[in-house]
């Protein structure tokens, strides 16, 4: 049986709220950007005149689609802060899910060819999968 | 006035991890479920054809749904770790509330007929509440 | 470096979780609400008769506003917590979030006209980055 304090790491949990903080203020700023690229699409007559910045009809599926995968990091991260796992290896795995997440933002912003859109919500999905990887293989040896 | 460290039971918390962990990695799978459904409807012409998989539309309500209930359970049960309960009455709220989620995605990838659908919600719902209603008591008793 | 133990006051955690519990239970609430007034839409043939409870095809859209806004705030909110603040300051913030989301409601449930709505939602969002804000003081006065 695992000693569960030997699984506290603080710089790792405060490692953790960075980035769950720049993930949750770059969700938050998808909201009224969502809803500005709305208003513009509107303001156009010709639904082709809206491409370039276009996709305000995607903008509503962008915006959940990181509500549907950083809500999951920001609990599994979490849990994964107290799992004895080396801050190294944190960090690498919270800079590579953010970093995907951005990258999800951008291509949606620059309207990016797919698959660029495809692979960076994949990587974060992998990424969230080793994070729960982990979780299993500490729970499993807890037991 | 309580003792706040009564309160903490390591054994609860860490049951509550596995069911967090189990519940974020069902919800995770639907939303590529939910892709590959809407591409697989695409596929046919006739929209009747769709019906026994079926639910392309629905995929996205079905997975919406998931969000709205096993958020709020993510949180509840994580302070409903902390609120003095035992292991076992931890437990069983945990376990019904992960069945109820795991057979309303059942009752939607196999199209069975309401009210199976609308029930699993309800039990996930109720259990929820079950779990508020004691933290509600355990603050009452604090204050 | 800052003593991470100085930044723990078991008061405001507790009162975290008191307004937790209330916005979750309000958005639980919302729901049903949402299914209900869906249903008595459907249930008039002119779609103007609707208009007075009316926003059935709003209700969706207002239970994801409340998905998109409090689900940040039950994370930024706990991060709040430990950040060293005065119970009086902290008690400030979540109640003047919970009130705006409150008020956010009322003003779809009556039908209020705008920008009663867009305010509401605006005081909750603003509350919420000036949690962010003390958050990174803190992050940068530690290292």
């Amino acid at each position: 049986m695992l000693d569960l304090t030997e699984l506290v790491n603080i710089d790792v949990t405060v490692a953790y709220v960075w980035y769950a903080v720049l993930l949750i203020v770059k969700m938050m700023l998808m909201g009224p950007l969502t809803g500005m690229l709305r208003t513009k699409k509107k303001a156009f007559v010709n639904p082709e005149d809206t491409a370039p910045f276009g996709k305000g009809e995607n903008a509503k599926k962008v915006h959940l689609n990181d509500l549907e995968n950083i809500v999951p990091f920001l609990f599994i991260g979490f849990f994964y802060s107290f799992s004895g796992v080396s801050l190294s290896t944190a960090l690498l795995h919270y800079r590579i899910f953010f970093g995907s997440r951005v990258f999800h933002t951008i291509t949606y912003l620059l309207a990016l060819p797919q698959p660029s859109r495809a692979l960076s919500f994949l990587v974060g999905y992998l990424i969230t999968f080793s994070m729960i990887y982990k979780l299993v293989m500490v729970g499993l040896s807890m037991s």
